[in-house]
């Protein structure tokens, strides 16, 4: 069923890491075919990339705009289209395709202002299309049952959460961290903003995700570091959640001994949730009787929510492409049963563009604060 | 290049948990494209399979002999089959498509005696082709990595090896573990061996992998020990290797807690190396500083013959379905240059048919040596 | 030599928790005997706690200033007086002592106001005395391994400190702890601070040793979380440091699944290290190739400032009590050189007044930022 | 009331390790007080250490059997001794002390025969004297829990047990580990057996006091592995207990890594317990859910008869010396028991001379096991 639905792809040419990791992620549950693409501004390059992915070469485009339109007229039309192109882009791409009524899954950050990302859902609202942004570590059995958990009150009241995200690759001001890492630091490719957008936005979706809490107000002291670094690489935020609960974010790009070290620790008045993206296949729990209590995600006391993503049997490990194919999973049910006629809106189990709108008020707002001194400023 | 190969599978109908996961292994970096299948014993079944997986129906088969016949004079024939019917009929299976001059990946244990597996191999030998055995584990970039320190004599001179593979989901005498446990418990269908067979074999290959030790001798103590069961379900061996090297391996499917436990623990006279399947991104290493270094997949340190096979950056986990997924890398490169003509036995980097050979020979040793009275077997 | 210096309490009587606790950490050494004490303000129970101890019926005091004089004009009088009362009497026991010229262990937190303790300083100073501040954790081997680590460059300049310690015995607004939570939450027994005092004055020690940097400023975030709570219970502060270093430091009490979790993280521009007083007997740290390598208490990589002061071999546990007996074994050291007119600076190596009053400087400007809606103040 | 019992020691002159361990563990709880001695062969360093620690001279003796007269005799004689002397005399020494009446505490192991400590058990008995072996691990909080759970059925019937201590500090053949090595590397100072008399029975000690199994028969492989060496260094053993159960014990001193890594993992029809002495402060107990549980020795799931050796909260870790000490406040209790009258056999919770002979009878039908070629041997 969800196998006859195509996709296409605009970016992930020769040699990108992040359309091969969509397209690998797509292809481990045969969710979507690929079927068009436009996948460099170099055409030769799209074809290229287009022959060696099996693609007909008429479905081949040079421009992105011309796929859009082609492919909401083909009969055999593609059904969503993958956005990975460099961020900047994201928002015309996706304009594009939601004006030619074609669901869009986006790479994120979705865009780079919140304005953007409020049309963006105009569009999508106004032509009942559906937006996801690839925020790969909610894809997780894990992810999705910390927030089951939290949900269910399995730790009580939330009272503070510990988020942190650091990495170590740009620790050495010699090292640029090449291609992947000179966009990020170059404020002309980036704009203001370079640790925060990158690992931040991840940050605040995983305790979004996981807790259900939205964010009231943040403090934030975004420092640039490394010596020659123009945008922030370490930021360390004070937030206040609407409720009461409080947290700290903390992002890094010179921590070194990180590799991806995305780690939430939720801590209720009933008990606590530590998890780790590291180490993704477990969620450690402590409950009033104060002893550690490891789930892993094919164990029977995972929720049926969560469950059902898993692949494979107890001690068989999945990893960073299975969590993005489970976002592929529920965006494509949903992009069929829109197709059918079936589609209700609690079939989504995938970051909306709601999320991309969050993210980027998210990074607004501690903007505003680090440029006012650390001062507190309302998301 | 690789992604023009074609590839056939016999076995892997509706629910076949193994035919599902070696598709999703091959899918994963798109290395050979399903064309033709026999997935059931019922044609029914494997024309709705085959329709499921969009292959042509005119290449799915009720009869697997016609299979092989068929395909090998096609001239857009399959380049290589995908074998995961159940054990017993490996060996006719294989046979049949290495007698039509087809490639043949095998699911692990390749056969059930080492007469049949000489067998193969002389056929195979004979008509020069590839036959791999699918001992998933060697497939991990981390697997190929303690091989390499081994070799290059980090941990200079072996002198025991502590192996282990606990399972834990047969320790209840009430229940068979459904449709995977009850097979293997049934003497009918698994002839006379049961935890030696699916755990003990995955053992011996480990240690031949990484050590390149091969094995001397063995004293096997094979016990029933779960009330009502007809199989061993835990077995405790001494190992000799030649050489003089020593070890233990441990087998049990009753070892509540243990999921999917196989543990290699490498002493050399310089060092020692630990690798563990359930975390299965890192070794760890201790030198005669003693102090131990955790050295993962993605790692600069990382050997580049192991290095090769990964494709996430630090910190994106990668599992089981990759590790399958690098075995199928390896040989879908040896049986393409097989065809073009540019194939050397150093490209050689899956387990081939000898290891298979060695398998059942480590079981028949042990079997005879519990019989016996556990007594020192050769093998 | 050691053997032969004897020593006085004032407090720690009869079910006491720390005074039991110092007496067992220099016994464990044999560094001092205990030969006087006024256990309690009750005299038949410092008669009882006396006998029990074993001290002679003479040296039992029912008034902590008469034992400071009598003690020090008797010729076999104590050496020094270990200070175990209520924090609130800290101060005027200190100073009886120093005043009559007997040296001073005083348990954390020093006093209750940075004058007092500046006070006693200036009494320490112009009698020539020694005061210590007993911070049990920068006792271990590690701790001081970690501060060795740190002065001889190994991990470069340090960038950032994320400092924590978070315990969860108070998460219940049913249970106020007993007697040790009681007088803690008590605004009357504890004043103007409950968590940052007990615990975040620990965090301040803690990093100021290993890693030598001074605050120059805080900007605090003391919150009263669990209900009926008057004091702070969570703590999260955002630090920096002289030199331009950032940090944060969070305490808490209501954090289930942390039994008494001080763990300190440093991030240098050429490494990292992670330091856990729940494991106390090893060091994590990372070079710039990544890997991790754990160093044990006795391994000979420890750096002989710090190993001189461990007991056992590899693999043979120490804890707690050591990590304190190992405070008194300097201390007493440098009272014995004090008496042998042996003393220099340089001997000192345990918490002195120094780390009391930074402490004190550093609750007081962590209340005024709080006071002042989480806004920064110079220490 | 302990307090006022008084011990002697033989053995534990200047820089002996051990003697020096078991004063620290008895004085850590002030269980009694040192007050006789013969430290040495050489009178002068018996002298020197009784002065160094406090002892009345006319109590130091020259010789241990004048030591055990006189204080049998003495109005204020010792309660009992403590023996450290080197191994090969402890027969005697315990022997002239049981038979002047005075309770003995021996390290291990016992004597070097079986049918030594048979006749120690013989003068005990019938001079209703104590003797305890102190087998340190088996103090921990955790080891009596451990026992504690299995006894009260939690994991169930015991199937198997997999046991190891391998150490690493023997692993190069040009490093005999100095005075501690070099005894024990001796045939003519230890006898037949290495590695098995230091470890083994340790191994043997736990998992008897763990598991309340008793060993029925044992095929032993004893190995001397490093070049140079003329004892046992690794020991690989195939154990069946009473009752069925079966197990693996094994032994090394050249696992470079492992410093002390005595380990314990029980596997039974209803759970698994996972103990590791390196790590003394937990337990890990996984049931039917498969969910590991780790319980800290402070916590209110630990049953009273382990809790009650506890001295510290949650998170204040506890080691090696205070597991001694926990024997020692048994022993002591029950010496105080005796003297007063108050004594019953269900007060002893220390290991005794049964296991003592357990032990080495492990060790002899190991050594016939091997010597026969790796048979089956009764114990």
């Amino acid at each position: 069923m969800k196998a006859k639905l195509r996709y296409g792809m605009v970016g992930g040419g020769p040699g990108a890491f992040i359309g091969d990791a969509h397209r690998r992620a797509i292809s481990v549950d045969d969710t979507a075919r690929l079927s068009a693409g436009c996948f460099s501004r170099d055409f030769e390059k799209t074809k290229q990339q287009g022959e060696a992915l099996g693609i007909n070469p008429e479905r081949c485009y040079e421009d992105y705009k011309e796929m859009a339109r082609i492919e909401s007229q083909r009969e055999d039309g593609i059904d969503f289209v993958v956005v990975v192109t460099p961020n900047a882009s994201h928002y015309e791409v996706c304009k594009a395709f939601l004006e030619a009524g074609i669901h869009v899954a986006c790479d994120k950050p979705l865009v780079t202002e919140s304005a953007q990302a409020e049309e963006l859902k105009r569009i999508a609202d106004e032509k009942d299309l559906l937006l996801m942004v690839t925020y790969t570590y909610m894809g997780h059995v894990t992810s999705k049952y910390v927030r089951d958990l939290v949900r269910d009150g399995e730790i009580g009241t939330i009272r503070t959460v510990m988020a942190e995200y650091p990495q170590g690759w740009l620790y050495n001001e010699n090292d640029w961290g090449g291609k992947q890492g000179e966009w990020r630091c170059d404020p002309s490719q980036s704009g203001k903003v370079n640790c925060l957008g990158d690992l931040g936005t991840h940050v605040e979706n995983a305790v979004a995700m996981m807790t259900g809490l939205k964010i009231k107000r943040v403090l934030a002291k975004m420092d640039v570091v490394v010596p020659g670094r123009k945008l922030d690489d370490n930021d360390q935020i004070l937030v206040e959640y609407e409720g009461g609960a409080t947290g700290i974010n903390w992002t890094s790009q010179f921590a070194i001994g990180c590799d991806n070290s995305l780690r939430i620790r939720i801590y209720g008045s009933k008990g606590t949730i530590l998890w780790f993206q590291e180490n993704p296949e477990e969620v450690k729990m402590i409950k009033e009787d104060g002893i550690p209590r490891v789930i892993k995600r094919s164990y029977s006391a995972i929720t049926p929510g969560a469950a059902k993503y898993g692949r494979l049997p107890a001690g068989h490990t999945e990893g960073w492409l299975e969590a993005m194919g489970n976002l592929y999973d529920s965006f494509a049910e949903c992009v069929y049963a829109k197709e059918m006629g079936t589609f209700t809106e609690d079939m989504i189990d995938y970051p909306t563009i709601e999320s991309g709108i969050q993210g980027l008020k998210y990074v607004e707002a501690c903007l505003k604060s680090n440029e006012n001194g650390n001062v507190w400023v309302e998301v």
